[in-house]
């Protein structure tokens, strides 16, 4: 069994490589060609941490994945970081364990941020005035960086609570070739930009119906589980069309989930990855809609990274 | 992340520490103490092959085990073992991988064995005039080494189809010290035999209930998955008690679930390991009772059995 550490992992990250990868990924799930049985999780209370275990095969393919990945949210007091986890590939010709990539959960934060990169590709404007990330971590950062192949917009607005963190951010977002502006108000971020990706772990909506311009599309990858929620259920139910990775999972704990579930969304089209992907077509159709783009992460798409990194190594 | 190979596993194997945990484990799992998540398959059909993905966590453990394990039947044709597999630890404090053992089923194999032993201690007639073992496999020969140290009986019958494997078997059974019986008939060795282990993947019946002597204990090892079954309907029926690693498991595809789904076990007693263990009693009440154990593998199992191979290093 090859192991593969954090270093060998980021050496063999092709951006335009797993891209293509994950697409193909996206199609194979839409069309039933992927076998991905239900999550497993644990919830460890007194640790105040979670894990979950995702496997999946795109059949006939020579392997399958296993991803073990975990939250632990007291880890920095002991400076350790929050996310942990791996991924393993195995023959699905035999069923060898084939490698062990130690990715300290970086292959979940970099798929994560190429879907939004896709996401922007199907649904963003012609013309992005300013992009505006909500929230200042690891995945706001990444998302960015990930859109600079498909905007030539480097005007940024970021949205945070902690002070430090927003002078952190725009440090990373400078050195990325980005003009950086922070802002504290939501309301601000949105009135300036665009594209808008959500990048939060919260509970409690930061944007609202009202702040939205005509023509802006979001892309929304903080609500994984129920409960998580980063925009108003008015502005969810004024999109014009929505773009989600799995219908299924987005409608029972998505952003989508609370629109979904009080039936506001019966008349807009609600479209997954794959099916857009497959038909060629962009799914914006005028300059004026407001379009959004749900994540909640498939294994999927752990399988299609894990294939694109073996492969450059 | 430590990497632990085969001869290192099973060089720190210490049966009577791991048999400990097992019932510790048992009895918490039937507490409710154990987090289980639903078993993740797979299937392989080009292949020929299955895996299965079990993770458990003993609330209030420093750890939690993942295992990846699997079973492809045409890997002798290249000269591989069927069964391919690998068990990780985690911590439950922080989440970080801990252990990686490379156990190539063994473990699986052995906590399996280890299962056997504890029926035969809570089931077994006082006086064992010979053990039955029906297969001729690797279970089949670990389970008869197990049973060693709960009975001076050296007298083995053993049951197999396949005549060079039969011999094989005798071989290996002489070198751990028993005098060995081989047969092709299950109804000559249900006669000599009142402690019976049954360790085939059938979805036959091989043993009839009319073979069957007053007194006898019968651990069914085999059926682990809908369709499979090695003892007779009848014969499940006419147990005068039944023990079972998990009720739900085994009514729906354990060795009693046709018994048990045609409503014919209703009068007949079925209490789970960890219920039988945490009385401190003995399942067999007489002599004269048959007795009757159903294995289907809990990951419990799996989580004791790393946690003793990691104290043994």
């Amino acid at each position: 069994m090859r192991i593969i550490n954090k270093t060998q992992i980021l050496a063999a990250f092709d951006a335009e490589r797993i891209t293509a990868l994950l697409k193909t990924g996206f199609i194979a799930y839409s069309a039933y060609q992927v076998q991905m049985p239900p999550v497993q999780h644990f919830l460890f209370n007194a640790a105040e941490g979670d894990c979950c275990i995702k496997s999946a095969w795109l059949e006939g393919d020579d392997q399958f994945v296993v991803k073990v990945s975990s939250g632990f949210y007291r880890n920095s007091e002991q400076g350790l970081p929050s996310n942990q986890g791996l991924m393993m590939a195995f023959s699905a010709l035999t069923g060898e364990p084939q490698a062990l990539l130690l990715d300290e959960g970086w292959l979940t934060a970099l798929r994560t941020a190429l879907a939004g990169r896709i996401a922007a590709e199907l649904c963003a404007p012609q013309h992005i005035d300013a992009i505006g990330i909500v929230g200042s971590g690891m995945q706001a950062l990444l998302q960015l960086q990930q859109l600079k192949a498909v905007t030539h917009c480097r005007e940024v607005w970021v949205w945070g609570r902690t002070p430090q963190r927003l002078t952190a951010y725009r440090q990373d977002a400078e050195a990325a070739g980005f003009r950086v502006h922070i802002t504290r108000d939501a309301a601000e971020l949105a009135a300036h930009c665009n594209l808008i990706v959500t990048t939060t772990p919260s509970h409690t909506p930061i944007l609202q119906a009202e702040n939205i311009r005509p023509g802006t599309h979001i892309t929304a990858v903080g609500a994984d589980a129920v409960g998580k929620q980063e925009l108003a259920t008015a502005l969810v139910a004024k999109a014009d069309a929505i773009l989600v990775d799995a219908r299924k999972q987005c409608s029972e704990y998505g952003e989508i989930a609370q629109a979904y579930q009080q039936n506001l969304l019966t008349t807009v089209p609600i479209v997954e990855f794959g099916e857009m992907l497959a038909s060629g077509m962009k799914m914006r159709k005028t300059d004026q809609q407001i379009t959004l783009a749900d994540l909640t992460g498939l294994a999927i798409q752990d399988v299609q990274i894990v294939k694109g990194i073996l492969a450059g190594l």
